[in-house]
This record gives C-alpha cells, sequence and structure tokens, in this order.
C-alpha cells in the first residue's frame, strides 16, 4: 500500500497523499520503500487499529483508529478526499459516522465500474445495505447519475434495475417496485436488466441491494481469477502454449487493463457528504496508485457539488 | 437443438431420445440436419408453443405445449428424464405441476456446478424461487449432498452459505438463520462463503435464495464472455497476436472444457419428484448433448431413489 501511494505522489507532484495509520508502522515501510520519499507523501498517526474481521462496534472501542482519523481529517478540510482499504462495514460507517450524508440522502452506496464491451456499466450499491428499500434503490440511480454527469460528462445515462428476467415484471417485490418509482423519474429507465448484461453494457447503470451487488462483484472476481488460473496452469504445461502466451502478452495486457480490478482500484461510497474511496482489504501497490487516482479525479471533477445539487434540486422538484 | 439429440443419439445407441415438439416442424429439422436418422430419436407431437417472454399463466392456455407433454412423459413412465430448453419459469411450473415434489420436500430448487480450481462447486438455488425461507436452503444444502453422493460418490461434502462476509454473523437474516439451522444438521458446514470463493472451491456446495443464485450464474456467465471478447479484439488487432492465440489453441480448449457453459449443458431441478434438467434458452448442439448426458446419468445413478431415501430419513428422524 505503501509503494502504491509513493508511486501516486511520484506521478502526481501536483496533489498530497496524507498515509494515516500507526506512524511507527507507516515511517518504516516507508524508510523500507524508497530511500527517497517524495516530498508530497506526510504521515499522520491513528494509534488504533481495527482487523479486517471486527465489527462495527469496534468503531466505538477504537476512535483512533486509521478509517476514523481519515473521516475526521476529510470533515475538518484537512483533506480533500480519503482512499480506506480496510474492513468494508467499518469503512462504510466511520465514513457515514463522521462526515454524515449529503442532505436529503438516505442511504449511501457503493458504486463499482465493470466493464463492458465499450467501457464501463456502474453498479450501485454493491455491499453498503445488505437489505435495501426501494427508494433508496430509486436515489442510488438518481446520484449515480449525477455522479457520471461530473466525473465522465455524460448527460443522459441509461438506467437499469437488476433483476432475474429482461421481460417486465420478473424479479422480486424490491425490482419490481423499484422499476415502478424509477418510471415516475426524468431518468432514462431501460428496465430490467440480467446479470450478464451488465457486461454486455445494455444500460449505463445498473441499481440492485447490496446483498446481490456484493455477490455480483465477487463473482466477477472469481471468475477472471479462476479462468486466469486455468489459463496458468494449461500454459505451464507445454511450451508451445508458453511460446504462445508470450506472443499473445499485448493481448493479455489489454485484457488485465480493460478487467483488473487493480485498474479500478476501489469505489466510491455515494452519498457521504465527502469523498471516500472503499478500496479492497486485499489492496496492492498498482490497486493503490488506481484508488488514489480516482479521489483525486472526484475532487478535481467536483463531484460532490454535483451531488449536492442534483439532490436538492430533487428535494425542492418534489 | 435437433443436432445436439442427433450428437447424443449416436453416441449413445443405449439411450432413447424422443424429440418433443411441434411434430412437423421437429421433423423438417430432423431431415434437414441428417440424412440418416438414428434409430433412437422418436418424435412426439406437441401442438402448443410457450415462448421465453410468456408468464407461468400460459400453462393452463396451453396444456399441450412441450414442457408439459413433456412433464406427463416422465410421470406416466414413458420418460426416465426430461431436458427442457426453454423458458425457465414455465419450464420449473410445468415440471412441479405434473411430476410433484419428492415427498417432505418443499420447494425445489435449480442445482449448477461452477468450476473451481479441482472440479466444480454446486449451487443451489440458481433461479426457481426468488424469495427464500430458511429450511428451504437447508433442504437444498441436504438434497444436494443426496444428489452428489449418487452423482458423484462425494461421502461428506461441505456446504456454504452464500453471504457477503466469509465471518459469522456477516450478511442478512437470512444467511445467518440458514447457517444456524445447517449446524443443527449432520451435514459438514463451512460457514459463510463468499462470490469469489465459489470458484476457489472452499466449499463444495452453496446455498443460496433463487435471486441472488440468479444474478451469480448470469454474471459468471457475462463475465467469461466479456473476458472472451476482449481478448478475441486484441487478437484481432496483430499477427503476432494471432500467431500466439493458434499455439495456445490447447490451453484455451482446456478452458473451454472446464468452464463453458455448454460443458454443463443444463441444471437439475431439484426436489421435483422426476429427473428435469433446465437448459439454457440459447442452448446449441454441444451445451444439448451435455445436456442429455446429464439427464442420462441422473438415471443410471439413480439419484432419484438416492434423494427420496435421504429426505425420508430425514422425515423419520425428525
Amino acid at each position: 500500500m505503501v509503494q502504491g501511494a509513493i508511486d501516486f505522489a511520484r506521478q502526481h507532484p501536483e496533489h498530497q497523499v496524507i498515509l494515516v495509520g500507526q506512524s511507527s508502522v507507516v515511517e518504516a515501510s516507508l524508510a523500507a520503500e524508497s530511500s527517497h520519499r517524495p516530498a508530497n507523501i506526510l504521515v499522520r498517526d491513528a494509534p488504533q487499529v481495527i482487523d479486517m474481521a471486527a465489527k462495527i462496534a469496534a468503531l466505538k472501542e477504537n476512535p483512533d483508529d486509521s478509517m476514523q482519523v481519515c473521516a475526521r481529517m476529510v470533515r475538518h478540510g484537512e483533506a480533500d478526499a480519503m482512499v480506506l482499504c480496510g474492513n468494508t462495514a467499518c469503512s462504510v460507517a466511520a465514513s457515514q459516522l463522521h462526515l454524515g450524508r449529503i442532505p436529503g440522502v438516505k442511504r449511501a452506496g457503493i458504486l463499482t465500474p465493470l466493464p463492458n464491451p465499450t467501457g464501463s456499466t456502474w453498479v450501485c450499491d454493491c455491499g453498503a445495505n445488505s437489505v435495501c428499500k426501494p427508494d433508496w434503490l430509486v436515489q442510488f440511480a438518481e446520484m449515480t447519475c449525477a455522479f457520471l454527469k461530473c466525473y465522465q460528462g455524460w448527460e443522459k445515462p441509461r438506467v437499469g434495475v437488476l433483476s432475474i428476467g429482461a421481460e417486465e415484471g420478473k424479479g422480486d417485490s424490491l425490482t419490481t417496485e423499484v422499476l415502478d418509482l424509477l418510471r415516475q423519474t426524468d431518468l432514462e429507465v431501460v428496465g430490467n436488466v440480467e446479470g450478464n448484461d451488465i457486461f454486455k453494457g445494455t444500460s449505463d447503470i445498473v441499481v440492485c441491494d447490496g446483498f446481490t451487488g456484493n455477490v455480483l462483484l465477487k463473482t466477477a472476481e472469481g471468475v477472471s481469477s479462476i479462468i486466469s488460473r486455468i489459463l496458468k496452469d494449461s500454459i505451464g504445461q507445454s511450451l508451445r502454449c508458453r511460446l504462445g502466451a508470450w506472443l499473445m502478452l499485448p493481448a493479455f495486457n489489454q485484457l488485465r487493463e480493460r478487467t483488473s480490478w487493480a485498474k479500478v482500484g476501489g469505489c466510491l461510497l455515494l452519498g457521504v457528504n465527502g469523498i471516500t474511496i472503499i478500496g479492497h482489504g486485499r489492496s496492492r501497490r498498482d490497486a493503490v496508485e488506481s484508488a488514489l487516482l480516482q479521489a483525486a479525479r472526484c475532487v478535481t471533477t467536483d463531484v460532490l457539488s454535483g451531488l449536492r445539487r442534483h439532490i436538492q434540486s430533487l428535494r425542492t422538484t418534489v
């Protein structure tokens, strides 16, 4: 993680990276990773640690863990954004606890881009709320639209509801209610989409409850891994395949560029009153660098103001 | 589909294949596909048709559609098993309507094998019940164990509950209740598993509600497709990659052998009182052949008796 931060800091002298954690550990890592520390890397001490298996209650017992120190820094304007690569449930809770939500937002959702043939399909919620109400999903769609307008310049993204059949009426009571509510908004609604449609790009945005979204995200990760593992095993078995794999390196690199989690780096926690990027607990060097890039882009494209304005406009029209 | 049936019939003269559908259409297909029809292929007329977009109500209006004609044939012992490659919801309903469930079974579930590094992880329910009660999932686990004992000779498969965190207590009320109930059975319970764990093989069986299972299955399909598409696009761009891809053919074939849906062909509808294999609406030649093979193996390994005995033994011990 420290190496990823150093990479980002070197590439982006216009930004400052503050590493938050037990300062002795962080300083030792910094010294080990690089003899010449970039001037735009600072360290902030967070004496307490919350591990990956901890439950949300751990936040109360450890007010000075790195997640909460980060969140307070963002709240007080000492940082413009934060990247959290630890316990997801605690990251979500710490962020909502200290930053609060954008006025009018009912729940924050985890927003993740997944690859489709021409770019990305943005899925929300990928794990912040395991059980959801219909109007939360509608708001996830509204917020994702506002986000994409700032972040990508997309004017009228197409919204789909994740279900188990493309036809109207298929799914459960949540999906049918969400679709009904979405049709009453100004959004461009394509209807139900299925798991495979996400990777075809039949819509730009897909909303779902956080349980389903998290399973979806981790399934996508699992399928990528097993395909890569089976291919590697087969390649190892013959000289012919090894030579073929070497010749195919440019294609494999393109594939990695388009589908690797490391290229995404993290998911935006959409709806909190500050920029929070949730990284993976297993984030490595390149993933950390990507997550920092994403955080920086959220700040430079001012997605937070865009979100605030959009939510405000919806409240005044209702 | 007809070609797949011909392939199977030629390879397996010990089995008989009865093609059920509008007989004029089926006969025309048979004539077009093969000048010499295998003697072990018969045709049965089913004058009505239920299309992919139809709802379950269509079953009542079309009592002589191919799914219901098939189901009645299985019920009356005119066929030992059926493979349905149409509308999934109607296939599930037709099967339960005409075959009923094994005595003691609360709900039928769709069982699907997904690849892991050493073989398959069996997931149930992949779409028969979009909303589930905890005891149904426990029964899916029991039935899958009984099935795997007959079908694969596995004695003590490990059971996991699909959730959004490996730690005990993570998930929603359904997953925590299911885990509690499973711990009270004789099954070998590993605890919660996540979407990516399925493809690591941390358990042999994974239970989940049919909504999540269906999203999971279709996501897996979607990720495979996008990876293959991106690779093909990159390969097409350079001679070097095309040569590499040709050299790597044996590895790609192994990958297809291990991960392709066509090799699975269909999902068993677990719990109905007869062998029903639910194929994909888009099943092609090789997928149909695989589904027929699977149906035949279910019959020769007598999974139905194994399931009946196991469910019966559970009822007498309770």
